[in-house]
């Protein structure tokens, strides 16, 4: 049964901007979707953030096991309405892969409890080594040791997010900084990955490392096949003689 | 150096239920209270719901190292914007301590990211054995391997809050139930401890092992002295070569 | 392709207690091994402690994607050369499924570095009820929000483990004690299961909820096909010049 | 009450290397011990691995709050009778600092269960940028964000650990490699930290910084006073009625 995708993302810089026009296009959605439907176990939509309902519907979030969220310079116009819903959708067993600046949206800060600041640096084309820190973990199939993207922007700690569950890469800089790249946590049935890479500006969305590391991530945070039972309210003393 | 400390409580059940009131003449946060003051290393103030901005005020968040929080019927009509400033200061470093049925306060929820729902049966009188599950921890000093409350209100797991980074207190209940009574988490610079009993129509807050914990809880989430140094935002390059 | 599981068990209760065999003639890996064989997606084979070597090579190993292991009376007799072989195993991506008494085997606490000692009480044909703390993941798939073993031994904590990475079930028994019945660690590679039930003189390992446990943990213990890439040692300066 | 530090070290390469000798005169213990004295709050003795079991003895044990081991080339020739009466007092409470070099000691291999394995490249006079992830946490009380060591040994990722409770601080090296260089874990009752830094042949343990963070993480890793009770063993039914 494959995975059924929602490759989610807020689609302006590459409306104004040439430079990210040039890089993407359609969009980075469509580079990542366009990677994701040649793979046989995926089934792949899109949504962007100016489309009626942010491209969402109570059908399309139903019918969507993981979601990619990719946002930047409007991460205060997705409404309420809606990031309680996928927060909802989230804590029922949808997983959600977080991308690069989607650290600052609402669902992911809603989700994590903290402010998910962080340190940044862009246009600086430094390069970024991101080294594997957890072996053997499904997100990680198929990636060396380390990998390296040429040019990006710079991240770095303190990243203000609660201690993850696993944490599966960790990046270092052209100006000695570090960063918690790759990260795991569980949220009622849901579970969450943050990613890091993918500055608007760069090719990031063409490397076939993170191409990988994506794929891998929705096959990871796809939610068990079945209902998850979490059964809440009153209950009645007696219970167990009824059994 | 004396821990900071204010009691916070929504009062109005001792205020309603005669019941409630003849076990807690002046409020369950008196009860806390008067055991806190007699701590050399405790400064105490309590806090009320239906004080002018709910007993608290930009000072009174500045001068307090640990809060503690116990809600019920009201959760609702805390404001957003208070609950904003101690959620803030609990990522600079606050200590929260969130008795009982504060589970389900904004201020818990906003910090967990899930729902924080569970099972629940009340007025069965039921007895409540604690067991402790991480021996040594600063939190249970002064605990034996386990405690009993003769009667209490019953919470029954899933309880829905983010894998604790400790648990150190699982509850059973004489309907067979268990729970994860006594849990840890940071976010930010700031330590959230979750401590299970204290249902309004029981005397929980006069029990010794409850006021034990309660006391270590605010030991152990009492901030680090100093500043917390989470330094944020646009970073030039070149910033080593200045040193 | 399937997983490749091998059911390993001390094998000794069931030859020397005519109770035991009784409930398992051919013994617990049997009762295991038999539900296995019937599962589309798992190639089964077993192997006691009293088979030379007992009944594990290098060749088994190597063809070994999880191993499930019981032992009770005999712990101290496994010899440490199969304790480092399969550990090493485990730590390369094998996954280890750790049954009952097998808290207390060689394996189990080389890997977790305590004690893992814990309260207990048999032969008291004591209930246990076991309740879902984790809904929504794969270990729980098709369980309710809890079951009932009529009959079990009893393990109380303080069950000296470290903190799991997720504790997925929580049992409470009849004499009103409490356990964490299901836990996940990572080592190296590997993925670690406990899951507590299963005492010889009871029928568990029929039980078809236990089954659908044990089940459910060999597939999340899977390793992820491939290699996993650790690589280690002396690095030299320059190497990103080669690249 | 001062906490009472046995600061134990190899001391070979001090004995060997006239390079570390200048360096170390007195021998690395010496460097650490000597700041540590000057502290009112703490107790401080030394033991060193060639002396008379290790420097070490019941009493010696027994008085000790918190332990603080750097070994290298020795590490073999520790006993297993040394290893297996430090790790019991961990598990029973003592703090375990771990320095450098010491990742790879009997002590802490047998506590985290895994190979504790990592990338190194040594004599490069490498700068170290050890950046702060967990601001707020007693352990980097008084550090800013990041702190710099002009040349170390580069310890890179993959690190086998298990994954730490607590990631305090990450480095990056010159090469662009990158390292968990402060974890903490817990083990029965006692706490573990491993801090990175301290090649024998540069003058880490010089460094303000580095001995700000041991002196602290001494702090945290002080068992809580009182006896931990981690009860074990049978236990009667009916234990509930006689209370």
């Amino acid at each position: 049964m494959p995975v059924r995708v929602t490759v989610w993302s807020e689609y302006r810089h590459e409306k104004k901007n040439p430079k990210v026009a040039e890089i993407y296009p359609n969009g980075m959605h469509e580079a990542i979707a366009s990677h994701l439907r040649k793979l046989p176990d995926m089934h792949v939509r899109t949504a962007t953030q100016d489309q009626p309902d942010h491209g969402l519907s109570d059908e399309v979030l139903r019918d969507t096991d993981v979601i990619t969220w990719w946002g930047h310079m409007a991460h205060g116009e997705v409404t309420e309405q809606w990031v309680t819903k996928v927060r909802q959708r989230v804590l029922d067993g949808m997983g959600l892969l977080v991308l690069h600046s989607g650290h600052f949206s609402k669902i992911f800060k809603s989700l994590m409890g903290t402010s998910c600041d962080l340190k940044w640096r862009e246009e600086q084309n430094e390069r970024e080594i991101l080294w594997v820190t957890r072996p053997g973990h499904p997100i990680v199939k198929d990636i060396s040791d380390h990998f390296i993207i040429p040019r990006e922007e710079m991240y770095g700690e303190y990243f203000d997010i609660p201690e993850p569950e696993c944490t599966f890469l960790i990046s270092s800089f052209g100006g000695g900084e570090v960063f918690r790249s790759g990260c795991t946590w569980t949220r009622g049935a849901g579970r969450i990955v943050y990613f890091r890479p993918g500055h608007e500006t760069f090719p990031t969305y063409h490397d076939p490392n993170v191409l990988k590391i994506i794929e891998n991530s929705i096959r990871w945070a796809a939610p068990t096949p079945g209902p998850a039972i979490p059964s809440f309210g009153n209950r009645k003393l007696g219970w167990m003689d009824k059994r």
